[in-house]
C-alpha cells in the first residue's frame, strides 16, 4: 500500500528543524540515543508542545515515555531539508562581505558549493578567489546555464543589488540570498531570504536596553 | 492625570515595527499622508489583524476609514525603539566580515556607532581601519569602561566565539550580535542574538527547490 501524506513548512518551522538538528547531531556525538520534546525545545526556543508538533508534522513519532529516537530523528530532518544533491551557489559581489561568505561556507557543509563569484572589478575578475573563479559579472547568464548554479548570493551595494538580482532572476536562479539593505522585486518563483544586518542591531540594542528577550516596557 | 500602560514586545514583533517603519519613512517620503493596515501587512509579511494588533500595542490609534497618520506612526515606532543616545558598539574581530560590517554601518545610522574595534593580530592593532581604531583584545575591558561601550559584534571565527563573549561580559557589554556559527553561553542579563548564514541558506535553498514560501511538499 502507498500512503501519500503531505505536509506544510513554514518558514520559521524551517528554522527550528535547522536547530533540533544541530542539536541532535550534537547529543548524538555524545552517545545520547534518546531524546525528549522538553529538552529540544529548550535549547531551541520552542515550547515542548511545538517540538512534538513539528516532530509529528514530519512524520516521525516517539514515545512520552522514552521520547524520540536521536538518530532517526536527525535522519528524517535531513531527508526533508538536505537537497538529494549540493546547491550550486554563486556569489555576486566580491568585497569584504562576499570573501566573508566564502571563507563562511569553504568546505563547511557537503550540501552547499559555492561554484562562482561575480564582480565588475578588474583587479577580481578572471582571478581565482579563497579556492572560486571571479568572472564579470555579464558572464552570469553563460555561468549559470554551464556549471548550473542554482541559488545567489547578493553581496553587492544596495543601489545595484536589484540590477544584480534581476541579472540573476533572468539566468534562471532560483532562489537569493540577499544582503544589501535594499528591498527586492523579483518574480515569484524566486524565493529571496533577506538578512538585515541593521534589524539584527536594532534588536540586540532594545533588548539589552530592556534587559530580557521579553520584558514588559513602561510606555 | 498620569496613566501607566505597559507593553509587551516580542522580538518577532520587533521585527515587524522596524519593518513597518520603513516602510512608512518610504511612503512619507514619497508625500502619503495615511496608510492601511492591509498596505502595511501586505509588504511587512503581517495579516492587516497582526499589524492593527502591533499599533494598538504601542499606543497609536487609527479609523478603519481613514487609516493610520503616517508620520504620527512613524514617530510613535521611533519613540519606542530608538535609543535615546547613540548606542555604542565594539567590533570583536577585524577579518572580512568584521570589515564587511564596519562598511555596513559606517555612517548609516545616527543611532548606532562603532567606535573601537578588536583583533589579536599585530597587523591591525594600533591601525584605524574604515575610520575606527583597533584595539588588541586584551584592551577590551578598559576601553569598554572608558569609551562606555554598550554592544559588541562578535566577528571571530567560531573557536574563539565563545571565550571573546565571556570577555565581553566581563567588560560589562549588554548585548551581543553574534556572526559566528557557534552557541554563546552567557549570563541571562546580556541579550545575544544570532546570524547563523548556514540556516539562511537553508531556508533559501529549500524554499527554492519547493517552489514558494509556503506550500506543500511531498512527503
Amino acid at each position: 500500500m502507498i500512503v501519500e501524506a503531505r505536509l506544510m513548512v513554514s518558514p520559521r518551522m524551517l528554522e527550528r528543524l535547522s536547530a533540533y538538528r544541530r542539536l541532535l547531531a550534537k547529543w548524538i556525538a555524545e552517545k545520547r540515543e534518546r531524546i525528549y520534546s522538553h529538552e529540544l525545545g529548550a535549547l531551541a526556543g520552542a515550547t515542548p508542545a511545538q517540538v512534538r508538533r513539528d516532530v509529528m508534522t514530519i512524520g516521525f513519532t516517539g514515545s512520552p515515555a522514552r521520547g524520540y529516537d536521536a538518530t532517526g530523528l536527525l535522519q528524517r530532518i535531513g531527508e526533508l531539508l538536505d537537497p538529494q544533491e549540493p546547491v550550486r551557489v554563486a556569489l555576486l559581489g566580491v568585497g569584504f562581505l562576499g570573501r566573508a561568505v566564502l571563507d563562511y561556507f569553504s568546505g563547511r557543509s557537503p550540501n552547499y558549493a559555492i561554484v562562482a563569484a561575480f564582480d565588475v572589478s578588474s583587479e577580481k575578475v578572471g582571478r581565482v578567489i579563497h579556492g572560486v573563479r571571479c568572472y564579470h559579472i555579464e558572464e552570469l547568464d553563460e555561468q549559470a546555464r554551464e556549471q548550473a548554479i542554482d541559488l545567489g548570493v547578493i553581496a553587492v551595494p544596495a543601489p545595484v543589488a536589484q540590477s544584480v538580482a534581476e541579472r540573476a532572476c533572468r539566468a534562471g536562479l532560483r532562489g537569493l540570498l540577499n544582503f544589501a539593505p535594499a528591498k527586492l522585486h523579483v518574480p515569484p518563483e524566486v524565493h529571496v531570504e533577506n538578512v538585515d544586518l541593521a534589524v539584527s542591531l536594532e534588536k540586540v540594542a532594545f533588548f539589552a536596553r530592556h534587559g530580557s528577550r521579553r520584558r514588559e516596557v513602561q510606555s
